[in-house]
């Protein structure tokens, strides 16, 4: 089997890998349909932090990818919910979706949890599949197969970016951010019934997108800037609910001063270098919810609203390449001439 | 008039003073029944800060107190709620009631909001009547004054604290800070129907209270072991909600490493020097919120609870002095010989 593995900075190489086996009797082996590359991935491609590998940061060379969904082709013994010959989606994250934890909905804090690598392949094994995979009834049309894969991370860290924001009909909302998962974000809010849906983004593409996905306003301005016009837009009191998916000591503190008293900020980006001020987050009086997305507790209700064609999130993949271009697939998000690419096996 | 004013470290005065007066049309003048200490007004009395005078910070001297229950005296021309004659109780901010931020229940952030301040004293001006003061039917019975005094400040911030940390039945809740605001931190988790409710404290006379507000344990470890004895009574998780009422590092950091992903964490007491690390927040996967107490949010549902007797948070003041030993009141709150300090004018 082939898959991409990242050797360091800038470096991603598609080779042969080796085939991934049962090893538990709760694994599950899919063959994919379609992966793609995350924000995160850039991280460790930039050399920023290190890739990981199951919950354990390690040196390259690492196999990369995590969004996924596919043919399930093998399952262990103990595995009762997926079938051999199914259409699969699961987490970016494995669950067991029985821990009290994940009974309250926090799959991606799973007490089993463990983080999922190796997904830009044609193979992939799946840890705790009954409670990571949700299967759908019947095999779906090719053309369904992007907003599926979508499904798996960036759509359902979106959705948990509005939720988290405690986005409701009626309110206005904030999106920080308009990569794959702001644009998202966007998209979730508009179905939640939010009522203004101010995006944040100086690109033209992603501006389009974004007002394709519900946005009905525009902010190019950052920082105090940015704040300004959106207590502007708000009688000077600040947004209801505030998305925060970039994860940067700017981001963050845009999101916060731009939220009104007792209003909502989550933050879905990966925080790096930001320090919160006690004292201002007092003040400012808001919520404050994030971390990695719950992705599980969505994926059912998200793969009926693709299957039903109420939403097409799939649009976020503007570059679609075969799995053997993958390192193409990488430099153009990294050069910002993608928003986010698929990934054909 | 007589009052008490802050000269300096450590130093009240109870001195003359110029009595209050109606100055704008929606105030009101109470004739207080009772007043009293708050742990906030240890930090300007210790010199850790200057103190406040309406929304500003000033140099000493400086009228002291924020919390107040009485008879109403006088009423401006635009007042319609509050009638001379009436037992009304306040937040120690003031609000309309009426705008945005009060209608979602965040008055304590009104964007009319004014702390108040000069309350240790005989006569007090309520700005904002309508919005800030709420009148009991009927005068109530002399021994339910500390109850309803409470109400001003100390317990509708305990009760914020459970609120905002998500109490509901059957949750366990850990309370950080075994002050009169943590301890009615517990008062109030129980009558949201709490389960198990762990008080934080090494102060045995603390720890009696809080049994008898409905602590079902005492933890008298702190920090990384405090974190650890939490983790023991919750199966390794971490508690539902935790409400943190001290506003240190050490105790913000406690309260989010005992609280299990997706759980709660609300903080009420001022933070002084706290910086949170954006992704151990993250990846703690905490809902957290905090800021000033919506007090008159809860005024009328707390006073009803108290005039009902169905709770008596006025059990923290363990000290009652005549206002003209204000002074004392301050040092056996500084010198932890009293939990909450009643003053009598």
């Amino acid at each position: 089997m082939k898959g991409a593995v990242l050797y360091g900075p800038r470096d991603v190489r598609f080779e042969e890998r080796e085939s991934p086996k049962i090893i538990k009797p709760t694994d599950a082996i899919i063959r994919l349909s379609a992966t793609c590359i995350c924000g995160s991935d850039l991280e460790p491609y930039r050399g920023i932090v290190e890739p990981y590998r199951g919950n354990v940061k390690v040196a390259p060379p690492a196999p990369m990818g995590h969004e996924y969904c596919g043919i399930v082709e093998e399952v262990g013994s103990e595995v009762r919910n997926i079938k051999p010959g199914q259409f699969a989606v699961g987490s970016f994250v494995t669950s067991d979706n029985t821990c009290v934890i994940c009974q309250h909905g926090y799959q991606s804090s799973c007490v089993q949890r463990e983080f999922m690598s190796g997904a830009q392949a044609s193979l992939l094994c799946v840890p705790l599949a009954d409670g990571t995979l949700v299967a759908t009834n019947d095999l779906p049309p090719k053309e369904l197969i992007p907003s599926l894969l979508a499904t798996s991370d960036v759509l359902g860290t979106g959705w948990f970016a509005a939720d988290a924001a405690g986005v409701k009909a009626g309110r206005t909302v904030l999106v920080v951010g308009d990569g794959a998962v702001g644009l998202l974000g966007v998209l979730s809010a508009k179905q939640m019934g939010a009522e203004r849906i101010v995006a944040m983004s100086r690109h033209s593409s992603r501006q389009k997108l974004a007002r394709e996905f519900g946005a009905t306003h525009i902010v190019a301005e950052r920082g105090d800037e940015g704040v300004a016009r959106i207590k502007e837009l708000t009688n000077g009191l600040g947004a209801d609910s505030v998305l925060e998916c970039v994860g940067t000591q700017e981001s963050m503190m845009q999101a916060i001063k731009s939220t009104r008293p007792g209003g909502y900020v989550s933050c879905v980006g990966i925080p790096h270098g930001v320090a919160l001020d006690g004292e201002q987050l007092f003040f400012a009086h808001v919520h404050l919810h994030g971390g990695p997305a719950t992705v599980r507790r969505y994926l059912p209700s998200l793969i009926k609203l693709v299957l039903e064609k109420k939403i097409n999130p799939g649009k976020v993949f503007d570059l679609t390449l075969p799995l053997d271009q993958v390192a193409e697939g990488y430099r153009a998000m990294d050069e910002r001439r993608a928003i986010k690419t698929l990934l054909r096996p």
